[in-house]
């Protein structure tokens, strides 16, 4: 049942990601109003309680906090230049993936109180205490909202700066699609020995979790901008050994092409000098104009 | 003291990982001998009661078990190859990284009973809970010397295959690499924006934490090379997403060029007509011959 003294909430987007939202607004009792350019998608959601509205503009004017989840920035500027009038002095909360040009493009497209946001959670852990949510942008659309905000998971605020919240999550999500790649690998090249992923992966999940205080290292290394600090792997060494995961692979008939990248930039390292010291630097040469 | 009921072991390789492996055998009681290429490297070692040799040759005799610990299989090769008949019937443990066929081309090179092993530790995590070293070739040189073994961590045995350790060694290696690939291009990413890394690296630690229950279900779906399994994050989304990686990346003068070969693959496989299914199918174009 909504609970009428709490403020109508309104979600543009029923994928998986939208729907989730709904759902967590409605069981903690939210007036909500969904909107999706597939009707039949939002469907389910009504049997749920929510309110489906047919146009665009009818979901912005029914509630003064407007929340978007679609596919990208082309699907959300389509869908909002056709409601600009009703978008008038709404808050727009926006919890689409993006870049950080394109939220402060965004921010100041439409008359909205604007405030970005980057989800750091896949739908079944949305309300769960594992969820957290970068949020950047109108520090007042924040405050004021943060009660509802707070229905998806843990909220962090980031800054005024509307591009803020879609580096942060940009950052992270770098860091797990760069964990993924090596479990893509990974699970190619053992397989491909017949040993059975499903078996493979608790060691894969125990080894690389050891491995994270190494991340702490790397980044004070890049905060120093000294790569010397404290090495037990020197880069040299690693380089040698990088060469021999390349040619595990094609041993094998797999690809190394997801993790192939690595290799040049650590010998190039070597090749500079820096062969004695650890694999951190290889940020430099990811730095424009750095690379030769 | 070396505790002279225990048996000898040899060391060959004084570097960062054969110094810890030399450290943690005395620390265990093991008459010591060690042998390397630059004999100063290996002085610290005898003052905290290694015995150093000369040549490889008497390092070798000096123990019936013989671990050796160098950069690369090239490495082992030239110095083994100087003591082939001082090798004959002795216990070979090769603890250098190295590929699977390596592996299998070096136990059948010496006249040994041979052992190969793959070590998942950082020289400071040597003899510590959180070390374990796989092994795979000859049983019985398993079973004889397992208490010298687990001195440096958790001894995992994989398999008589010579091949198996190294193939463990160098999948938890890539999975490893993973998350370094995407911690560099994170790190570099946001310090770009002038967010220190070590600010950021607490977040990219919970929330890559967060997401390693992804692999379980990644390789689920790859043994059973369903990739429709539970979805909650289209591959077509994904794909989506994954452009805006590249291009933040780009806003902010970073090279894309570590994480970007899963883009493609991503298209690709959304192209082929799987765009509702998970990212794990991306492993079927890693197989030689399946990629367009
Ligand atoms: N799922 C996750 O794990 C996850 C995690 C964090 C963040 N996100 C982000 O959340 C957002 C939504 O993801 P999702 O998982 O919900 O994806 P999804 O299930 O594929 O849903 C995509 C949504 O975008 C709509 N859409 C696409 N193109 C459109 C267009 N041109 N005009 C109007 N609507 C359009 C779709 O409408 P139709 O139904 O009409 O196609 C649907 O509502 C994405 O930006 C994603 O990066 C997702
Ligand atoms: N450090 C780690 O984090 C780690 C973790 C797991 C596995 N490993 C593996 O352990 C092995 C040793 O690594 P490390 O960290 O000890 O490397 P390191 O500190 O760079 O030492 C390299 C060792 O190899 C020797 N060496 C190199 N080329 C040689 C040659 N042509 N002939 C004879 N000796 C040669 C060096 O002798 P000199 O002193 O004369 O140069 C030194 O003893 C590598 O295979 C590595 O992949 C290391």
């Amino acid at each position: 049942m909504p609970d009428l003294s709490k403020p109508a909430v309104t979600v543009l987007g029923a994928g998986d990601m939208g729907s989730a939202l709904v759902r967590a607004l409605l069981a903690a009792g939210y007036p909500t109003t969904v909107w999706n350019r597939t009707p039949e998608r939002a469907k389910p959601l009504v049997a749920e309680g929510a309110t489906q509205a047919t146009t665009v503009a009818e979901a912005v004017e029914a509630s003064r906090l407007v929340i978007v989840c679609l596919l990208d920035y082309k699907s959300v500027t389509e869908v909002l230049d056709t409601a600009r009038d009703a978008l008038a002095g709404q808050v727009l909360v926006n919890l689409t993936n993006g870049t950080q040009g394109q939220a402060r493009e965004l921010a100041g497209r439409y008359d909205v109180d604007y405030l970005d946001g980057g989800i750091m959670a896949v739908p079944p852990m949305i309300a769960s205490p594992a969820a957290f949510v970068f949020y950047s942008g109108s520090r007042s659309a924040y405050d004021t909202n943060k009660p509802v905000l707070e229905v998806f998971g843990e909220s962090i605020y980031v800054g005024t700066d509307p591009g803020f919240a879609a580096l942060h999550d940009i950052g992270l999500l770098s860091g797990m699609y760069g964990m993924f790649v090596g479990g893509l690998h990974a699970l190619a090249l053992v397989t491909s020995a017949g040993i059975p992923a499903t078996k493979f992966a608790p060691l894969l999940k125990r080894y690389v979790s050891s491995m994270t205080g190494y991340v702490d290292r790397m980044a004070e290394q890049i905060d120093k901008q000294d790569y010397a600090i404290d090495v037990t792997s020197n880069i040299a060494m690693q380089s040698a050994g990088y060469v021999n995961l390349t040619l595990s692979a094609e041993e094998q008939g797999i690809s190394p092409e997801l993790l192939a990248p690595l290799g040049p930039l650590m010998a190039q390292r070597v090749a500079d000098g820096h062969g004695h010291e650890d694999l951190g630097g290889v940020v430099e040469l990811l730095k424009k104009g750095n690379k030769k």
